[in-house]
């Protein structure tokens, strides 16, 4: 890829501590990409508070906006959930996975690391390197399901998991080729083939098949709920996984919680055929109950922007971010800092690098 | 209930390690009821051995002979997974699943507490004690899937979820009586509710509903990614959680890792009409990488038989087994005892508290 020198970033910041990670996630951006990457910010405000305003979610013509953009960097969404006029998660499947689905993003990239300086109750520093490629666009999430006779003793409602050979096939490709270029090539296969047999039989047969052409990789196979004591128990094992979009949600939270807390996860929304801009964000949600108290923690989107960085062939500036977090958290006592504190940090350990470099 | 005085059970040892859990589990299960209580056992000889013998997995005639129990111990079932003549869970499926629909097993109760004496990464013994009420005859279990155009590049596979208005209101009613009854009476649903719309809701809308004939339960709501978080920061937040199938399926493994192992977590499938038999089970596997060989700890089998004399009118027995189970945690060193050791170790246990009693 060449090194792009502009960069047109679509920025949601959404709603909950989605302004506040974000606000510190592109004072990040800026300081790395300062005389190095020309960043042309363009803001959606986007959300549940433009829902309860206009009842719009996403437009055709917020789409077509955003579509412009070189990718997009988003805070969290999903308003109050008591909120009954936001119920059924109409601002997460509106807006949030609209936007996967319609840019294609078949491949949701979820690296877990332990970091120097962070504690988790489950690992050591070093000892835990594992990437989750969750498929995006497929499996429960399609929006298949139906009801009849709904509120009635009689009511039957259905959720349909759609898979296809497409769509396995090719975020399967995808984490072969990530796992050939790691250090360990072993890649994990997690899913429910005991149960869910016909999905089951094609994510099986179909990592079978692109093994062939990945000899140098390694391959297992565990049922998602062994997965999650496997994570508990032992999770350097880890090296690449691959799964359906709904396994992959809960275990990239397991993953985050193991591997020392929410706040530090990040992920990336891919397409990888780049017809689409690719969408970055923390893996925590709007946690509405903190926000704008200054108490979130921003780390999750200033890595977020990492993997952005990398994505659009700038793994020099994504490699700046990713040594300042790394930096930061070393760094980290037991005071607890404001939002805005921990970026400026971040922020100042990027300047430092970046000066003395 | 009227104290039972005979109990006719039938004991399915199953696959990999099933034979030698059930072996100390029936061994621990004659010593409580020695005097007090006439157990007459039957062995079903079902599993992977069978079917390979045989290419039956339960007959019509095994089902009604089980029929005439009053409840079921089963071991574990599943054989080598590698082996392709077993591949897509045709044991699982055509035995565990079988046996829990045909026996309308629609509640699957899994209880985690940290017993005294055990090492848990995550929490301190006596902190956690939380049951799991899974939905065990609905979901994404139902095998109502299917796939066209299969090996080829245009296959498409699916698997429904099936949810009923009468299925979910019966597991949600029982988890409330049961919160009811415990101390902290607080009961948490867990769901997807913000992409499974349609299940989601009928999930909501019941436990709102039922909740109004149980005012002194407290009531919250989790997703299920998140529960994972949840789980591993806090596990003694949790009182009873009410959930479906599957994810019930997944957070019991992970409260099993959080509780000290999945060697301790006992399960029953339990059909509270009392028009089938119930059947009481370890949450583990079948394990056949250590079959054989001594090396599985029995204790979640023999907490299993204590779910099991609880179900059937004997908790004086069910208290017996354990408080045996306690007494041999509490003792437990750090030498690696056999299967067998650890079984006589709870009969001695038992025997003792039954003589000094
Ligand atoms: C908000 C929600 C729809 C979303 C998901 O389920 O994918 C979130 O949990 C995530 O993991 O990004
Ligand atoms: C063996 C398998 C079919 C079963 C399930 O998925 O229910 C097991 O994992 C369990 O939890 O009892």
């Amino acid at each position: 890829m060449t090194q792009q020198q502009t960069l047109k970033l679509a920025v949601v910041r959404g709603d909950g501590i989605g302004p506040e990670v974000v606000d510190e996630a592109l004072k990040v951006l800026r300081a790395v990409a300062d005389g190095a990457l020309d960043v042309q910010e363009t803001d959606f405000a986007l959300g549940a508070d433009r829902f309860l305003a206009t009842g719009d979610v996403l437009t055709e013509t917020d789409m077509a906006a955003i579509a412009e953009h070189d990718a997009i960097l988003l805070g969290a969404v999903g308003g109050d959930p008591r909120d009954p006029r936001l119920a059924g998660g109409v601002i997460e499947r509106g807006l949030l996975l609209k936007l996967r689905f319609a840019f294609d993003h078949y491949v949701n990239l979820r690296p877990t690391t332990v970091h120097a300086g962070v504690t988790s109750p489950l690992a050591e520093p070093g000892d835990v390197d594992f990437v989750v490629v969750r498929e995006g666009t497929e499996g429960p999430y399609v929006g298949n399901g139906g009801a009849i006779r709904v509120d009635t003793p009689h009511e039957i409602a259905t959720e349909v998991s759609l898979n296809t050979a497409h769509g396995v096939e090719r975020v399967v490709r995808y984490a072969f080729a990530l796992a050939a270029r790691r250090p360990r090539r072993h890649l994990t296969l997690v899913h429910k083939t005991n149960v869910l047999v016909y999905a089951g039989s094609l994510w099986q047969r179909t990592v079978a098949a692109v093994a062939q052409e990945f000899p140098e990789v390694t391959v297992d196979y565990q049922h998602v709920d062994a997965v999650t004591i496997h994570m508990v128990r032992e999770p350097s094992r880890f090296d690449v996984i691959v799964t359906d979009n709904l396994f992959g949600d809960i275990i990239t939270d397991l993953a985050g919680a193991i591997s020392g807390g929410i706040g530090l996860a990040a992920s990336g929304n891919i397409n990888p055929d780049g017809t689409f801009p690719s969408m970055f964000e923390p893996v925590h949600g709007s946690a509405p109950d903190i926000a704008g108290q200054q108490l979130a923690d921003p780390t999750a989107a200033v890595l977020s922007v990492a993997l952005l960085l990398d994505h659009v062939g700038r793994s020099d500036l994504a490699a700046a971010v990713t040594q300042a977090v790394e930096a930061d958290l070393a760094d980290r006592g037991t005071t607890r800092r404001s939002t805005a504190e921990i970026g400026d940090a971040i922020v100042a350990a990027a300047t430092a690098r970046t000066t003395t470099a």
